[in-house]
């Protein structure tokens, strides 16, 4: 077997504390806004080295190789094949596609000494779309799926939150090329399928959500958002059945009937409102029974009127999806307000209107409502529609809210906070066509290839695990992404022989079952030695002292428990494997 | 064991080709000059997407991770910790070092969306240094050792033989920061082990030389080269003993005493010779008869006169050491020629010049030689140094050739090609001084941190690996590099259930071995299968087919054999584990 197995690579596993480079701080850096960034920081994960680059230190890099290796393992199990494309990209290629002009400064250009144009690559289409065009001949190819691990650029106007956005970050992003929209959906349901095992495996609670797909009509399109409070994200589920969208998604369903009307229209004098919240406060009524109106545009559309029910909130990408819209979208202006309903902004209402009134649903089901009188300081009473103004065009135009009905399978919306760290998405022919990459169908005939895209945010992940894991004391990693999976904390190992051999002899049995151990071997204080490894947040920790080796025992700690626990030393390896 | 194991990453061995990307070519492309770069685009390993620039497909980049891999184990073993480091660079730091201006126009820089610069980094020496001077403040730290693999960028400005010279490559750099010379020499000699464990695991043909270590006098700087006709170095070893190094370093050893004076001193008309073979066609002396003259000059020295031995070619890195020149060296102009010795380039000789003059120690030990005469077609014949000139100051100044005694150890020297994979060398304070690296000793008084740098080509290893092992048909992998470490080849699958079978067994024998196995489950002729994986270079074939199995055999072919071997079935295994 030697000859075999000594070319081999065997991962080590454990590492001295005293031979790593371990690097802690009590205070929280004043720079960092959220707890990952602080964390990362103070436990010395990562630094910065200018605005939103950051270096790996070793404690933050083995928790990036493993997410790494998860997410290798996962994609090739599903039968994407692994390539590396080179970062920097010439400039002509994004021509072909279009998107030299149409990609703005977050596209990091440059010149290399010739004075040939290109950039540093924020992510990879056109060079798969380059490299599928001249490799992919024939239907007999395909599908293929390349991915790739590989450091992006993107020249963000105000990086922050440390890794979570980042200009210099990791992703892994992949590529389909499918012969029909039939294959094409069979690889995105496999990539479906493989980001959830990586999420999965990595203990991570998250949701697979689907997402607008912006103007590429019926084209799928999904994220995958770890849950956590601090998310940037809403992400709404139902209580009951799959259903899971995210905010600019999510569909809303309205229920109940219009109520019958039972006052008269009135003019009220309202001086000095201006919202809803103001309105409904001077009235004393609920803001549900006000009606929101907002005079939109889009760029080459003429000004028309959005109404919604007073407690609830515009969804601005479906109003831009909505054909008198088309995006993108915008406010129309005081003067524009002033030409359409002949006052400010407070005071609008669909009463009398000449532009195109559509109504959210919910709106549309409002009776006896209170609107804007189209007249400074002026409201309706008592409005109600057909009778007192045309019934209006009905669409979903709002943000859902906790409580709506589920679109699908029943049961109740929730809503939660998310960061975004996997987004997978049908291209269709968007580059293939633009580029020409066509293979010869079954009858020799060239067909464009239609694409999916997939991609993962190895260093968000990072973040976005510590965001959904911590406590006061510090990290909480799951076990498939820890920098370490055990640490052994020996007490005054010092003066005691006993105690160093006792540690040792752990070390070397947990060194050995496979486990990824560190042996906290500083000369620390019981106390210091802990807080350290809280900070870092490792899954199990295993105390060793005179006083437990004297009954043959061990302390052991989960870092998710509230409290230690003494164990038989011939316990120890049944915590972890 | 389950709850332990299912998060582990387990790397997927064995691999279908058909459902894999293989894209080999029969033509060799006429872009490609040499070897390694022919062979790589042919057997598709990678493919160009500008100059210099290189996408990995599958085949190409399991090398890659392949060597990534033995390159990460070997240094975590010595003790290297992984880091990871921005490839934007802020122009600040290396503002700091001096370095923005120094470095040409293969450092590509860039500005961002605020119109900060920036370089793509082409190494890292000033962000670890920033690194360290913030994490490292006491000598208690130290050493310390961190590395990186990483995508580095150099503007070459003509990029050629493929990955071999490419723009974008990966490197593994790594930094040791010690305290005091000997630290410094420790963490450099254990780098020098782990470099030759890497190279020894690849199964690489390698010598590990001295070089030249330019401006740090004194400082080591070892090169690791892989051995191969091709090589754009010349690297000398000696027969016996340890000693070897590079060209310019290589130290000529002179041998042999002064013979007496015989002849007088004479003019000889030699009309129309200009260069010491013409010289010696021309008397029909042998070369080593003849002295060569050359004046040569530093930026701010005068002109002087440096003479060899005809048959010696001068090695300039050791002229520009000499006190009388200090680098950068120039040899002199006509002009500068014509003041000092009154005559044209190809008539110079030592004879009454009123310059100092320099001889190399075989030219010092020549008699009744043939030099220039100082005056255009004419020659001086029976020169003696002490009769006829002055002695003259004594030195190495020639390349050494093949046959010259070792200065160390005894043998001979031999001179073979090269291509430099691996550099180690000892910084000293050189960035640590001029960036303000430097920790407190254990006398409470800072000092400036020592360092050395220890640098791996990744990517170019693969070019180097096929330039020294490849033959008519193909690559030639060693194991622990080789795309896929054996390959099944039923043939006629198509049609024989009971091929089919056995290759199937035999694919899970191997995969469940542990081997890393492509089976060849294409549907092609032998002759094309054949050709392919012997182009792939794929150390161990195993063919399956019905006569075969009828006598249950296999056909086993080792890349490196002239011929395959029938063996019995229950052998396989033994071939390779």
């Amino acid at each position: 077997m030697a000859r075999y197995t000594e070319h081999r690579t065997i991962e080590i596993k454990g590492m001295r504390a005293s031979q790593f480079h371990i690097s802690t701080a009590k205070e929280t850096p004043n720079d960092a806004e959220i707890a990952s960034h602080q964390l990362m920081l103070r436990a010395g994960l990562i630094r910065r080295l200018g605005s939103g680059l950051y270096s790996w230190l070793p404690l933050g890099l083995r928790v990036v190789r493993k997410i790494e290796a998860v997410v290798r393992e996962e994609m090739n199990k599903a039968g994407a094949l692994e390539v590396l494309m080179p970062s920097i990209q010439p400039s002509e290629l994004w021509q072909e596609s279009g998107r030299w002009e149409k990609f703005g400064p977050e596209l990091l250009r440059l010149h290399d000494r010739h004075n040939r144009e290109y950039c540093v690559g924020p992510t990879h289409e056109e060079v798969i779309t380059d490299i599928a065009r001249r490799e992919i001949k024939s239907y007999r190819q395909l599908p293929l799926n390349f991915y790739q691990i590989q450091t992006k650029f993107r020249d963000e106007v105000r990086p922050r939150f440390g890794v979570m956005r980042a200009r210099e970050f990791i992703m892994k992003d992949g590529y389909s090329f499918n012969l029909g929209a039939e294959s094409l959906q069979q690889s995105f349901d496999q990539m479906h399928v493989a980001y959830c095992n990586v999420f999965d495996r990595m203990g991570l609670t998250y949701r697979a959500v689907e997402a607008d797909s912006g103007s590429i009509g019926g084209a799928q399109s999904r994220e995958f958002h770890v849950l956590a409070d601090s998310g940037e994200d809403a992400v709404v589920y139902s209580t009951e059945g799959e259903y899971a969208a995210n905010m600019e998604k999510a569909v809303a369903v309205s229920q109940g009937t219009r109520g019958e009307a039972s006052q008269a229209m009135e003019t009220i004098d309202t001086p000095g409102v201006h919202t809803i919240t103001e309105l409904a406060t001077q009235l004393d009524i609920d803001e549900s029974k006000c009606l929101k109106t907002l005079l939109v545009q889009g760029v080459e559309t003429p000004v028309i009127a959005l109404v919604l029910r007073g407690d609830h909130q515009l969804n601005e990408v479906k109003a831009e999806h909505l054909p008198e819209v088309a995006s993108p979208l915008t406010m129309a202006d005081a003067a524009a307000i002033k030409a359409a309903a002949n006052c400010d902004a407070g005071s609008i209402g669909p009463v009398g209107l000449s532009i195109p009134v559509i109504a959210d649903a919910d709106a549309a089901k409002m009776s006896d409502f209170v609107c804007g009188a189209n007249q400074n300081d002026k409201h309706l009473s008592g409005v109600n529609w057909d009778r007192d103004l045309p019934e209006p065009i009905v669409r979903d135009l709002r943000n859902v809210v906790e409580g709506d009905a589920s679109p699908v399978g029943g049961g109740t919306l929730k809503i939660v906070r998310g960061i975004e760290v996997g987004h997978i998405f049908q291209l269709g022919d968007t580059y293939s066509q633009s580029m020409g990459a066509s293979v010869l169908d079954e009858n020799g005939k060239p067909q464009v290839m239609l694409m999916g895209c997939y991609g993962i945010g190895i260093t968000r992940i990072a973040a976005a695990a510590i965001e959904q894991n911590n406590d006061d004391k510090g990290m909480i990693w799951p076990m498939a992404i820890a920098p370490f999976e055990a640490v052994i904390c020996p007490i005054n190992m010092v003066k005691s022989e006993a105690v160093k051999e006792a540690a040792e002899a752990l070390y070397n049995e947990l060194k050995e079952a496979g486990v990824d151990v560190l042996f906290d071997d500083r000369p620390l204080r019981p106390g210091a030695m802990f807080a350290d490894m809280e900070l870092i947040g490792i899954p199990h920790r295993f105390v060793v002292s005179d006083k437990l080796l004297a009954n043959n025992e061990i302390e052991y700690r989960d870092r998710t428990a509230a409290e230690s626990v003494i164990i038989p030393r011939a316990d120890v390896l049944s915590k972890i494997v």
